[in-house]
């Protein structure tokens, strides 16, 4: 039994509120839980195979092609499924990263190359990346925003790698996983350029947007007819639950829903940052539904003394002790979440 | 786009009774359910990555170690991970066989040899099959029962071929997916060969016995555990959604319902194969909770025009037009399929 690396771990620890998973503090739509609940009803049958009815929403809301939507179990399991559809030989990462794209290339024996994102730099990515774009690159993994920083890749340089892939045939794969709580997503994706650069593939989570992690639900979206022919095949045919697919229909109308927490999560972020600086954390210039900061080693366990679980970072590649991850939440709990870092740095 | 090949497409189709897809005729336990919704209203958390509460729930429930229990989406997405995970170059299929272990093996470039189940020894394995476990065989796949054909390998057979690919260390995978609704189901599976035989990997579903296929939840058992951490690097960790996991704690409380479900589905099948000779159709000899015969092309279309789904078997390697699988299910529908089928051959 590996031990759990990942955020949102409440099943062994006793906790009162949990900021180590990047959920929308505002809660998963009250229609989304109850289409859930109705997939539950129909579950005696396979869901559609081909996620008809939740690809066309999802077409519909994105405004692009249905065929160019696959649906997944999760994100996750489309960053599995693309690797083995590719099996690149040769693969980029930025560090420090989410760890399942370098978990996905370890099972086909990839080499990857990991381009530091240095704390100097505010781990940011600089124009040094394309440097490391070369012939004989295969794919390339990029988070925007990352994970666990927050920070946002900046947009004329971001188009600037598109471009350097699209001439040197590397596959882009840009997880927007995080996208939709931004408030300036659409212009930050690179949606756009779909249709020009069939080797570039969009990844998006239902998860975080509409606080629905445990149903499972995410997308790609691709102009690549044969690449996603070929993670078709990769796939088991009933990847996508019935109670997550009915969830997924129901969860893009939730428009109003979705601005109103884009403007939440930007106003209680800056009042979390502004917290944590207060308190003499150093904070990076996140710009996502969670704050990443450095400070004191021990923090994580001792907030969770108070009951409250933050995400400890030091096993991220590139990062050491004393770095953490803490979601963006409600106001009351952002607020004690701050008392208890308060009284465990006092002490 | 592919075609549906599978059974249980009711998204495209206008139907009143699906006979397609083969679930207990008797229904999604109520307590399933209930436990699927507060799965659903809990999944604003990820999913326990490690199953531990549901690992430990069929461990009981199996009478074997936690450690031996692997939790998936659906016993589909198993399949796939077992591939990956072992990466065969030699693999053994019986055909006419379940598509998605060949279409796993195809995805790592596995050759695959088919054992052929004939239809003058009723489908059956035969004892020619142990010729085919040569020195150089990887992996097989074996399906107890079979689908589509329903039939049973002989037991003593079964303990010869487990033998042999023990002796050559040939990694036996026994997709025991439909032996949860056999009257004799725990007699016949290889379980008590586990500890024994670290290269026996069992494959075992939720979806077909507790009729619960749209929430996707199988499992395996082994005891190599070396195996069991290659497959846990090529899963991703949140591959079985909440709900899922819950309903799986419930179901296995479902003692009653379970043996109430095996004797009902044997009273039954009989019932139906009665009904399918006096027809004139050809039934052979299934002891699954579905019915396979012969019969004169063009049936499933037929069958479709009275509001009813039935499996055409056409597409199974080995078969060819006027092969039909058929669910058992209620006295009521399948008194109705018959009335049709009579109906069909009248005319």
């Amino acid at each position: 039994m590996s031990e759990q690396i990942h955020g949102g771990d409440i099943y062994t620890k006793a906790y009162r509120i949990d900021f180590s998973a990047n959920m929308n503090p505002l809660g998963m739509p009250r229609l989304v839980a109850e289409a859930a609940c109705e997939g539950v009803r129909r579950s005696e049958n396979y869901p559609d195979v081909h996620c008809r009815a939740l690809r066309k929403a999802i077409a519909g809301s994105e405004n692009v092609p249905e065929e160019w939507v696959v649906c997944g179990n999760g994100a996750a399991e489309l960053i599995f499924a693309l690797v083995w559809a590719v099996r690149p030989k040769k693969a980029l990462l930025a560090a420090p990263g989410f760890a399942e794209y370098e978990q996905a290339l370890r099972c086909v024996d990839c080499r990857i190359t990991f381009y530091p994102c240095r704390e100097e730099n505010g781990f940011a990515l600089r124009e040094d990346y394309l440097e490391y774009l070369t012939e004989d690159m295969d794919l390339v993994f990029l988070c925007n925003p990352a994970n666990p920083t927050g920070v946002l890749i900046e947009p004329e340089l971001l188009e600037r790698i598109a471009d350097r892939c699209r001439e040197r045939e590397i596959l882009l794969v840009v997880d927007e996983c995080f996208n939709g709580l931004l408030e300036r997503g659409e212009e930050l994706s690179l949606k756009g350029r779909l249709d020009a650069q069939p080797g570039l593939f969009l990844l998006r989570a239902f998860t975080k947007l509409y606080a629905m992690a445990g149903l499972r639900l995410g997308y790609g979206l691709c102009a690549d007819e044969g690449l996603l022919e070929r993670l078709r095949k990769v796939l088991q045919p009933w990847n996508v639950s019935l109670p997550a697919q009915m969830a997924g229909i129901a969860a893009v109308q939730e428009r109003e829903y979705v601005a109103r927490s884009r403007a939440y999560v930007a106003k209680e972020r800056e009042f979390l940052r502004q917290g944590l600086r207060v308190l003499g954390l150093k904070t990076y210039d996140s710009m996502a539904n969670f704050l990443f900061f450095s400070g004191p080693e021990g923090l994580c366990e001792r907030c969770a003394e108070e009951g409250i679980l933050i995400r400890d970072c030091q096993n991220y590649r590139g990062l050491g002790p004393g770095y953490y991850r803490i979601a963006v939440r409600t106001r009351e709990e952002n607020q004690e979440l701050l008392r208890a870092l308060g009284k465990i740095l006092e002490g």
